[in-house]
């Protein structure tokens, strides 16, 4: 049972397939929990509500050592007490591949809920939360060696420091999880969190609200660790920060001229039009695949 | 956003694997999105809530029929308008196999939560809802000839009624939605719906309560069309009554002299002690799988 002062409750799913979401040689039983509850408790953050629980699904194949079950479950605690949500039941069964459902609720606290269809022409876009690590460390582990499921050797020890930020990184997001009921706070007319890129995802909310949104690409910083990274895989670390995925930043649009606190950097502005567009940048194959012009 | 006028919300999730929980040549998509919801929707009410909504998770091949999935999706809505649900979101994915989560939200009115644990001594065990159509149903499907996907053949044209009712109640479970809020009200002590055999879900009653439960074999009706479903397929009709699963009846504990209305069967009662005993039939293997002296 989860509690639901509000009268109402916020409520979102997500289904995570071995393989495809994760890999079981890339990430614990521990981290693959903490990035199963964080995807969902940051889809409802990003509705401007507090998270109260999760309920979680399992398809686990007969061999699953039960360690990592365990670890699993402690992965899945650990991410909801960050917000003060509980894990309120679940259901196993058997799988061929390990399948994860995870549902999460949470209450407004008397707040409208904040969805994507909101944004105005002259609204400010801004963004709060890391972009483009979790992307970068994706990269760093496909480029190692040839079936070695280490990351990719960095050429100085020094730099294994950032570069296994970025693999941390993808391995367990760390959503703004405050931003989002602060965001609601303070007026934001949209928001939603960024797990399948920035360009891709506000394109949701340019269509729901029917205008544009016109980002500026210098307003984005490149950390120096995914500029390393870059040059290791030979990418232009600005795709990631635009269009990598798994993060969980929040993205939003408030009307202009809020006064936005620490942690949010305004990135663009809401026009009228439609689509995403990042000036010297242009839309490819009929998304936001994004190829620098 | 579900609504939650308790300010207490029950919650409750299944995940169901295309081979294991159905079988996509057995049921159609409606069938399966029907019987996805039914069995959640039924462990909200086995808790005495009313159900307030679901969403759903899939994972779907890309070869999958959007015509299916229409049908799915169908079924989900249908079998919510039964009880006042609704569907308040899904997420979608690609995936080898069908997989599907339900989540099921529902609201408890004011009246307290209906657990496994509150049986007593003295208690009297009743069921409402129907018990082992859903496993004949399965068995007619199984008995049928080598490489058929249809049921097993009457011996007469007019069986194949009774029989199709069968077939169609493993397709598509019937549960006494209503009758969960109502034994709350009745002042129930102990509560399930009946997914995984009326024996087995009971042991989990007996062993959170603390208590036995004693069953009358004899209190039990075994209609028609089921024991000439076990003549066919040459199964003791009794097994399917009390270890089939899949029909979703609810199975309670009242305190002793409550009057119970229409639908409700008394089949036994609690007493001191541990376990799940049938009168003239012992435990075996360990489970419930009961097999008759």
């Amino acid at each position: 049972m989860v509690r639901a002062p509000d009268g109402r409750v916020v409520v979102t799913t997500d289904l995570l397939l071995e393989g495809r979401h994760f890999r079981l040689d890339w990430s614990s039983g521990y981290d693959i929990g903490r990035k199963a509850a964080a995807q969902n408790l940051s889809d409802v953050v990003a509705m401007g509500a507090d998270p109260t629980g999760i309920v979680v699904g399992l398809g686990l194949p007969a061999d699953a050592a039960v360690g990592w079950l365990d670890d699993l479950t402690d992965g899945f605690r650990d991410e909801c007490d960050l917000v003060g949500a509980s894990v309120a039941g679940g259901d196993i069964t058997r799988s061929e591949l390990v399948v994860i459902s995870v549902t999460a609720l949470g209450d407004l606290g008397g707040r409208a809920p904040v969805t994507r269809s909101g944004a105005r022409p002259g609204d400010v876009v801004a963004i709060t939360g890391r972009l483009g690590y979790a992307a970068a460390g994706l990269a760093l582990l496909g480029a190692g060696p040839a079936g070695s499921s280490g990351p990719i050797e960095p050429s100085e020890p020094s730099e294994l420091v950032g570069l296994a930020e970025l693999v941390d990184a993808h391995r367990r997001p760390e959503p703004p999880y405050a931003r989002g009921p602060q965001a609601a706070v303070l007026g934001a007319t949209a928001m939603l969190d960024v797990s399948d890129g920035l360009l891709q995802d506000l394109g949701h909310v340019a269509t729901a609200s029917g205008i544009a949104l016109l980002l500026d690409p210098g307003a984005f910083t490149v950390p120096a660790v995914m500029r390393e990274a870059a040059r290791l895989t030979g990418t232009d670390p600005l795709e990631w920060v635009l269009s990598g995925g798994d993060d969980h930043a929040l993205a939003a649009t408030f009307p202009a001229g809020v006064r936005l606190p620490e942690g949010w950097t305004v990135v663009g502005r809401a026009a009228e039009g439609t689509g995403v567009q990042v000036s010297g940048m242009t839309p490819a194959r009929g998304g936001w695949d994004h190829f620098r012009e």
